[in-house]
């Protein structure tokens, strides 16, 4: 196998003095944070449509960026070329995990059944690939969004041939997942939504969505795949409105039809954004629900209203997200998968290195400093503090459920004025601050 | 009892010919549309927040309105004089409707007794304006975010003490609900929500918002409150995030706790707008999860982050409100609730009756439009065909559960190209223009 | 020349009662309002991107749209059979105008000599389709954002070559456009912004582009173009911040380079939106301050952050532009072009046709209301009789310039309480509701 | 004088392993950065309004915060003890400047002698706590949005008397503002702008507000006030829009009044994400345009909609911020002003301080950080490099005039393919997080 991103070394941590911008000043893959080191913590996980298929293309502008494997006038020589030139990254790297919808692996063919056979041959080869084992998948998907089939949806299409399409690419999809031991498999309903109202039965659309994901689950018990279903919330874009808005709606959408022990979310940072929700907003909800199943790690830009999926390099956010995932004991069978593009001007190979190694190095930061804010339990105190009035007294009795209105009325025409304490909003920002500065 | 309104005539149908402000152009309470009078269709209510308590204050500015009652000096007179000029307010502009929040009919006194004795007092008088049955009470509510003691919230405050106050007072809210007939009972949760995440245990939170849910529900069985339970969703505002986001979180949250069945929701328009939604798609959305209750008529500025809260006057919005409600077979015990502040610039006494009148005019347009919009069956039409497949073939079969993915495969692989059909959209909103152009 | 729109007939007006989508219903070319007839009034344009080059892509998916063009295999006879189409389609729409970028109508070449070659091509097939002077072409534009070469700018470039290549670029397309007898020339500057301020000379940037726009005024003079130069403005999209963020950002970079009489601005409703102003406030500050020159006739979706472009229907923004329009004297040399993309999932032949006819028919609406509002003088009596104070004693010293601080304290200190008038802006809407539906 | 914050020490800098909320961790007002101490760097300035009379109300909630001077009845004795304590204050915390509104410091009377009478007998206490010179007078302003006199504007107001009424009450500001040695005098035309505009004439409105502006560099000049007359931008709230939507506008505005020699902005952070541009954008557009006069240091939460007016916390905020001060050789006459207030929930006496504190650290370390960005001179390289095909050859020629359309075809005719570079952009807010980091 011929090397294709010539002149990239083998990326090493070389500490934070370092002025090389090919080599970790944070991500020591092999440091110890508490009883596991950074590569457990992180799991990081690159995503192949993004750094491997993605083009520099923008609704305004066409491809910028050209890739050593685009010289192969085949599609399928093309596309083992890129997974040949997609694993010398990951090994360059240092990666863990890959992850892929399935026409980002194998192209298209003349028919669902020649596709189908591209599709196997190159999963075929990426087994060869994965030989090894030192790169796992994460997690597989299919793309129900990208083909003119689905103008109008995959599960949620007002055509019932769509519906059986995306079903059959589904089960391809998640036997090529099992196949190549994936250890999730993720649901991103890119036009699960709407246009407009006007000509959209909401009601039919939002049940064939659940009849679809309860096949998902029959056939995954069927072949045997134990790894996590997930479901990707995202609030708009591609469509004007998507059935899996944020957290809470997946949820209200999972409890109706019974399908909450069956499935979990992956939550990306720029989609919490877009829904108005910070990124730690949809992390802490997701947790408290049991929930936090994998992580699209990347970020938005808040005063630009579309999906950017900028690599990740804002320290709060990534503080935030590795508190919030320290709190779930860890990220489990999910991992920091970066749905992250580098941006349109950044289109040399070398740009595809360094913006991975700044997000990484973000998030090592990010985990550093979660780690010793959580140690430290300056928070947990403050917060301890704060509700102690519910551990004792007449809040002790509302959360044991012993009390009624009755007993809360006759309680509180017993009270003097109420003495509430500061939220020190200020103060904690501040301190987080310290964490950040320290890590 | 004086009038206090003087000028203001008896405000009449005048159609839409007429130039006078002081007069409904569209709003007719007797026309029948279909098998119901307009008014009954409608069932507009009007907020005594916004428009007898309301002072035209905003964050940088004092208050520009005076008002008469502002001349008695004790808060008792004042609140009685209020109510009495709120009925004059009625009788003229003709609503069948009134609203409430505990804290705007009567004051607060020195304890939570004293202030009770004043609500009490108050809803004696308010029992006496009522007679004749002209007017009666859509829903009542209690104000738990503007005393300080619910500066961190209210049943999810931290603070044990103020769960307890605000338990009571809700308690003695749904006394007096039901005491005046109420239809319905509604509950903001204007800061049950969080500033930062840095200092909150929003689990805890959630559950003992769920906690108070259920005693409320249990409460008003005991007392026989028979009317409906509503919870109004709003995204932000007061708080950073609130718990109620939008109808999804609010169904996610009920289902978790099997509240499901014990509560609706009450939609306002400029709440779904902040939280990135349409009107239409809050209704729809509710409609067809069975949880429409009733509505906040208003509108909100979509270049505007904050709440407006303004009059309802696109005839857009108001039209595609009215088709959902027609869809939902009517508004059953809800209504159409002005939660509408005049402009701080529209300060005058006859600016309130115009904006009432300016509202009303146009949910009539709405209703005169959706309902022959509906009767003309052209959306119905267009939608009935398009999901056509699913009544037959291979779309029924995935309807009545008789398909799994290994089926649907078998299918797909079949099939040649799939066709779609066009979504016509922009034939569709210039449709929707005809019809409100011959409302 | 073959038809290509076969079952398109020619489109006329049949009034508001037709149920035929294929017709007007508000649109009547040769009905005169007020001293011109509608066609007059409208100037109605085509824009051949959209409606002839686009392809229903977006971000997340490939095009759903197959033209009868797309069959040549051979760029330039692609381009010559897509102008025919387009001719055909101006004639069964009768609108008056077109507009284009030269790369929408001719491929580049393999240089930049070649390019020109086919431009120049093309341009004499377009003068034979001209013939007979039913169609004209509003204005000409060069396309300097989507080839790789202006990734990081055209004349904002930091690569000089760039700006030369542009500039060659624009010369060429200003020539095509005077030798067609366009009657204005615009520039969107699409990619003359920064993505981040990291790597940003924005001084030298702002500092070229207003030598680079010195050169097109000079050049425009010395080949006698004589029609109007005009900027596009528009906040954000493709890049992070565009220098033309709005028009009063373009007012300050034309006043401060002294280029301010040479400049008008075409003003898009969905980038005045995007900006965070409303259609009419773009329309109504440019026509204030003298640079009103022209119209994207398009509308957004103010819940979506990106750029929609969508066919405009909604009538109170066809209104109120109109009411703008109408009081600047009519739109001159501009007119009213249609950037705007039927819905990636409205893809058929027709769907172009009625899109475009649906935006049509709510631009007569919004002229024959706008027209009765205007002469009614309903609003400006208001607003005669809101500033009469400025008629008169003070008001009347201020404006004449006779008045300084010292004058006016010694005027205030003799008055007493300030008594102003209300506003009524919700009366005010509910006017522009009855000049609507009487429309 | 008694002290009022007892038990509050005076604020020292301990260094940033500190746990002592009550200290500094990172400003060092001595310590040296470059040639000039911190203290001289930062120019920090406390605002009187929401230190010192804001109360913790919002729209939905009554005052939080209670302080020792509400226990004075008359309004100028609680305006004596507010004074005395923020001059307690002040010195604790070791700010050397303070701000204020003319309505912040003296209560309104029953007349605008009497209200004069006020300010004056404030003013003079002002000039004696402000012996001894240890704290300075940043800028003064006049309020000219909160009294309802102003509810459609003040100098854009329909009503001359309430143009009269501001002018005199500016003038009597920058009387005051001299008599304390204001270094700046401040513009906020917090209503100058349009709640619709359907009533307004924007024309006549701005042409006004230029009339003013005039009258008031008239009166400067006059009194021998020598100090910046700045104006501030802020693109809504309370207004629906506002005439200085952001520094551009007022750019455009200035310029056509030929007012652009006597004005520069004071930019507040807030206010520029309103606007849709971020804080940084805004301070370096001013900078290139020569007119950054001051800044109003705070942070708004970009998921939300309006003025939250946060203290700044925000290390990429505060450290761009500063690279651009750093790059227009300081604030000069102009400061950081905490135009910020305490959360809410923060309203003890003790957040007051730690609020500052925290705000202070969070600029130190921005100061610290820009510093050493600049003297690196790691970004600058990087843009110099990219822009070096200005320098020469026909990059040269564009920048030197001496290039014009058809030499720049000429040129671009004999190039072959453009080469551009990476904008690395990834790269470069990777080497940010590298210098926050070693703060």
């Amino acid at each position: 196998m011929q090397e294709v991103f010539k002149g990239i070394p083998m990326i090493s941590y070389e500490g934070r003095e370092s002025q090389n911008p090919l080599a970790f000043k944070h991500y020591n893959p092999e440091e110890m944070i508490g009883d596991k080191s950074m590569r457990e913590h992180l799991r990081f996980s690159v995503a192949v449509w993004h750094t491997f298929t993605g083009k520099g293309i923008d609704p305004f502008g066409s491809a910028t960026v050209a890739r050593a494997w685009d010289k192969y006038p085949q599609a399928m020589d093309q596309a083992k070329a890129r997974m040949e030139a997609a694993f010398e990254f990951f090994a360059k790297l240092g990666v863990p995990y890959f992850c892929f919808h399935d026409r980002d692996i194998a192209p298209e063919g003349g028919s669902l059944a020649e596709t189908n056979k591209n599709l196997l041959a190159i999963t075929d080869y990426i087994k060869e690939l994965m030989q090894g084992g030192k790169v796992k998948l994460l997690w597989g998907t299919a793309n129900l969004f990208a083909h003119p089939r689905f103008v109008h949806g995959a599960a949620t299409s007002p055509n019932a041939d769509v519906f059986a399409y995306a079903a059959a690419q589904v089960k391809k999809a998640m036997e090529v997942t099992l196949g190549l031991g994936g250890e999730n498999y993720v649901f991103w309903g890119g036009r699960e939504g709407y246009e407009t109202l006007l000509n959209t039965d909401m009601e039919l659309e939002v049940d064939n969505l659940a009849r679809f994901f309860r096949m998902a689950v029959d056939y995954a018990k069927e072949i045997g795949f134990s790894g996590q279903l997930l479901i990707e919330p995202k609030p708009k874009e591609p469509t004007k409105h998507q059935y899996d808005f944020d957290v809470a709606s997946v949820l209200a959408f999972l409890r109706k039809y019974g399908l909450d022990k069956d499935f979990k979310v992956n939550i990306e940072a720029n989609h919490a954004t877009l829904a108005g929700h910070t990124f730690q907003h949809e992390l802490h909800y997701a947790r408290i629900n049991g929930v936090l199943g994998s992580v699209d790690a990347n970020q938005g830009d808040e005063l630009l209203g579309w999906d950017t999926d900028q690599f990740p390099t804002n320290l709060y956010s990534t503080t935030l997200a590795m508190y919030e995932i320290l709190k779930n004991g860890g990220l489990h069978k999910g991992g920091l998968n970066f749905d992250a593009k580098a941006r349109r001007g950044s289109f040399t190979d070398r740009d595809l290195f360094e913006a991975h190694i700044a997000g990484m190095d973000a998030f090592a930061i990010g985990l550093k400093a979660a780690y010793k804010l959580l140690k430290s339990g300056v928070l947990e105190k403050m917060v301890e503090a704060r509700y102690s009035s519910y551990r004792q007294g007449i809040g002790q009795k509302i959360r044991a459920g012993n009390a009624d209105f009755r007993d809360l009325e006759e309680y509180a025409l017993t009270q003097g004025d109420i003495r509430n304490e500061s939220g020190q909003q200020e103060t904690l920002e501040s301190i987080l601050n310290q964490y950040i500065l320290q890590a």
